[in-house]
Parts: structure tokens; sequence; C-alpha cells
């Protein structure tokens, strides 16, 4: 399997995407956020999406210089028109203006419509924590779940992220509202593997352990019951409906990631050392704390990203044959040579 | 079995909690948070804790005519402390705040330390619902659950409410961050069956399937394995470190439920109609969507607890025979002929 540097995935992910028209600012973006997704663990969300997005491109469903607009805005929140840009452009954007926001006024709401795919929520959360805040992102996908109880696909895999500081690195909480996210699905039947029972359901909406339901209208399942069902709603309302960008399965929902972010500043409520202090209790507590048959260790959410990254730092990045071909396949159409 | 209305429950819960020593004020407000809890069909959190609630007021861990006090305050945030007095009451009383803020200032949060037992979420978030907006209430519990991985008492049972308005009643997300409430593993218990694998681990981190663990260091697991871990730990963090009630697990911890609450004034974003107008869209797709085979019906979160309250006001609350002979003893004890 090819290994590249990330540096390397870096600029040929700028290249291909300068050339697929993407103003400077946008491929760096862009690019970085991609990389990002690889060097952590998160391949799904990493350069593989490279063809999907030039494709989206050429069929004007991302639209490379786009600006995106602000259509509502007060001290403590903003309403952005993304206009189609690039998901990760508008959303960073987005988040640096939460920050802002929450820095003046200790807490602050932005959300955003119309934009494609924002990402890896985990980098947005991410960058309200390394400034000392607690930051939140959610956002809808498109229709791939059931409801609880139903069998069509009516909802998205709504992920959700929150992350917040501590003394050594980073809580970061980020997940799908599916029990498993649907590349673990594609990963599964690429390997010729059965499914556990509890993921999907098929067709007829009976449990099944066949991966390639899902190219015969199975669904996906929300995690724990009618909690995860609940959250996936709640996520679909704050996403589409408050922000405008449309519920999963209404008609206004085009495609892309209707997204709300949240921001709290920290010291408004305890200074930055006394919380880091009691966080990092509570880590050490809970990591020192018994294990349970069969574990070795337990873990702090953002802690298995964080080791993954060291180790691509040092290792490179993998990234399997199907999606390097298809990579080269588009770069070459673009007349980039990597 | 007992079946008493409401308004009598309601009646001889305020005479007893006066009794104890509680003002007009506390005693009417728990009154009717307990209540409440039993219309909706929370039995765990009505009017079965009186025994409980009068015994902490006798060991002094509930204080009756404790004033709390807003230790920090801007026009966005507050953070309370509760100086021990009733939880329902303090909470009530911050909900009030978060909501007052979030007219002014379109988002708010507050927190709350030192407080006793706030009873059932799902009451605070939808007074933000019932005024057209966004409330949200998480805080931390005692230790009963383990880390992912682990096998001992860390974390609470961490629970979260979210509620919004729709066209046709209130969306209400309200659930323990554990696969089951204790309440339930109780149950089980009382009636002499099995509680089903999953729910917890006995004391030495095996899965079991008696509820008598619950007695012998069992411990509860969270929901969805390691996602309700992450918001176990975000709850405790957000409810105990933020607002400097204590982590579950940390020495700072007394007992009681270190809370924060969020409010957001839908209207910032989008007109309260059409924001309803969408979420009752996005609810009849779901309803009207295939059903699963088992299932006769698809049921938004909220509706249970509507269909039982409905119920419970025509045909009136039935109480075990065992908690409406603690209930007596306690208004003997006080002087309360009930």
């Amino acid at each position: 399997m090819p290994v590249y540097r990330a540096k390397y995935l870096m600029e040929i992910t700028e290249k291909i995407f300068r050339a697929a028209g993407a103003t400077d600012h946008e491929a760096e973006c862009v690019a970085k956020h991609l990389v990002k997704s690889n060097l952590v663990g998160h391949d799904s969300h990493g350069v593989l999406v490279i063809p999907e997005y030039v494709d989206m491109i050429e069929k004007g469903l991302i639209r490379p210089g786009a600006k995106a607009e602000i259509v509502k805005e007060t001290s403590t929140m903003a309403l952005i028109e993304g206009n189609w840009g690039f998901g990760q452009v508008v959303a960073e954007e987005a988040m640096e203006l939460a920050i802002q926001k929450a820095k003046n006024m200790n807490v602050s709401f932005v959300g955003i419509r119309h934009v494609y795919h924002i990402g890896r929520l985990g980098y947005y959360s991410t960058m309200a924590a390394e400034r000392d805040m607690i930051g939140a992102v959610i956002c809808n996908t498109g229709p791939i779940m059931a409801p609880h109880g139903g069998k069509s696909r009516i909802l998205g895999s709504n992920p959700m992220s929150v992350a917040f500081p501590s003394l050594k690195g980073i809580f970061l909480l980020d997940f799908a509202t599916s029990v498993a996210a649907g590349n673990k699905i594609l990963l599964a039947y690429n390997r010729g593997e059965k499914i556990p029972y509890g993921w999907m359901l098929d067709k007829d909406g009976k449990p099944t352990r066949d991966p390639a339901s899902i190219f015969h209208d199975g669904v996906l399942l929300p995690f724990g019951g009618h909690k995860g069902y609940a959250l996936a709603i709640l996520i679909d309302v704050l996403g589409g409906a408050l922000t405008g960008h449309g519920c999963t399965s209404s008609p206004e929902f085009k495609h892309g990631n209707g997204t709300l972010m949240a921001v709290i500043d920290i010291k408004s409520f305890i200074s930055i050392q006394e919380f880091k202090e009691k966080v990092n209790t509570l880590f050490k507590t809970i990591k020192e704390s018994p294990k349970a048959p069969g574990y070795r260790e337990i873990l702090i959410p953002g802690e298995p990203e964080q080791r993954v990254e060291n180790k691509r730092l040092k290792e490179g990045i993998w990234i399997s044959e199907e999606a390097w071909k298809s990579i080269k396949a588009v770069a070459r159409k673009l007349g980039v040579n990597i």
C-alpha cells in the first residue's frame, strides 16, 4: 500500500484543487483539513474524498471562489449563507467568528447553511479548545439512517463533536449518531467481511450482517436505540431547521451539511488553570481505575486520534491502492503531475 | 396498588415538606416537580423520593430556606451558588434566568453548584421550549457508572435533556448516559427479574444479568460504549469542573448535581412559525415512514411522556405499596395526616 508524508499529500491536494478551479486559499484550506483527517486516523474524511470533491466542482455543487455572507448577526450569534462554497473554508471562518464572539461575550452560536461537506467536525471544536474555550459542532448529512422503529433513510448519520483543553492534550468527542459510520460498512464490504448485528437493517427492515445492504436500500441504525435517535433528530433540527439549510428529508435539503457551532469561554466561569487541573484529576482517576476483563488500558476521548497522529507524522500515511488510483486519475485529467 | 389524583399528591407533598422545615415556596415548588415526574411516567423522580429528601433535610444536606446567590454574572451567563438548597427550587430559578438572558442576548449559559438533587431535567428544558426557545440541561450525579473499559464507579449516570417547540407539542430528549437508569435495575430486582446483558458489570467487571449486583459494587455501563462514555465525561466536566460543584469522583464532590443550562432564542436565527413548520414536516415524515418489523408506530421523543401524562391526569397516578408505606411513615413522624 502506498505510504506518503503529510507534506507531500498537502502539496498534491492543493495542486489538484487549484487545477480544478479553487483559489489558493481554498486549495490550501481544504488540503489542510483532508490531510489532518488522515493524520488523526479518520481516513474516510481524508484525501480519499478528492475525486468526489472534484466531481462536485464539475457538477457545480461546490462553487470555487464563492463568498460566504453573514445574513444575520448580533454580538452573540451569526447565521452564515455559504453560497455552496467549500464546506471546510466556510466552517473554519464560522468557528473563527464564534471564538471571537465568545471572547467578547462569553458564549456564542454560529449557524451555517448551504455549504458542501464540512469534513471532520473535530477540527473545528479543537480550534476552540486550543484557545482555552469549549467548542461544539453538529451538522446534518444526507439520508442514510432509520428512525428508531423505522426502516427508511429519513435521517443523516448526523455527527457531533465537542472539545475542551486539559493540562495534557485536548479532550475530543467526535462521533456519528449512527452505531457505525458508513465508511466502516464500506470497509467491511471491501474486505469481504460480515458486519455485526445492530449496525444496519436491510431494505425490509430486518437485521443484517451483509455490508452489501448499503447498496440495496439498507439503512444505518442510531447508536443506543432511542437515545441516538433523539440526538440525531436534535442535530437535524439545529443544523437543518434553525439555519435554513433544510432537514435531511425535506425538499429544501440539497446536499452538504447544515451546521451549528457553539463556543463557551471557560474563564467566564472559572480560571483556566483551575479548570484544567480539575479535568486532569478526572482523567487521572479514570485512567488509573481498574480495567474490565479484556482491557489493558482506559482511553480518554481524543487519545486515539493523538496517538495515530504521532505515529503517522513519523511513519507517513498509507493510502489504499484503490483510493490512490482514483486520486491519480483525477490528477491526470486535470493535468497535475503526482 | 394505591391510585391518587395529582392534586392530592401535590397537597400532601407540600404538607410534608412544610412540616420538615421547607418554606411555603419551596414546598410548593418541590411538590410540583415531583408530581409532574409521576404524571409523565418518570416515577423514579416522583413522590417516591419524599422519604429520602426528608432524611437529607434532617441530616443537613438539604437546607430549607437557603438563599441561592449569583456569584458570577454577565449579560450572557451566570454561575449560581446553591448553598445546598432544594435542587428543584434553585434549578427553576436558574432556567428562568437563562431564559431572560437569552431573550435579551439570543443565547445564554447558566451554571449551578452546590445544590441537592434537581430532579427530572426535562422540566427545565421544557420551560424554555414553552417560551419558543431551545432549552438544554445537563448535570453530573453520584458515582455509579464505569468508564468504557473500566469496572469501577467513577462516573455518574450523568443525564441530559434538550427541548424545543413544534406546532404540535414539545420535542423532549431526556435521558441518562447509562444504558439503563439505576431505578430500572431496582425495579427488576424488586420483581425478581433478570436484567439484559449490557446494562451492568458485576464487581469483578464481568457482564451480569443479576440486578442485585447494584448492591454489591456492580456498575452501570454507558450507552453506546465509547460514545455514551464520552458524553458522560463531557457532562461531568460541564456540570462539575466548569461550575465548581466538583467532578463526580473528585474529593470536592459532596452529593447533588453540578448543573449547566443553555438557552437559544430561536427567533434570533429564524421566525418561530418557520421553525415550527420545518420541525413539523420532519416529524410527519418520520411518523409516516415505513415501520421496521415488530413496530406499529414510530414515536417522537417527548410523545411517550405526553401520552402518559394525558392518561394519568384522567386516571390518576398509582404509587407502589412500598413507596406509599414509606411516605405515610414519614408523614406520621412529621405529624402530617395523609
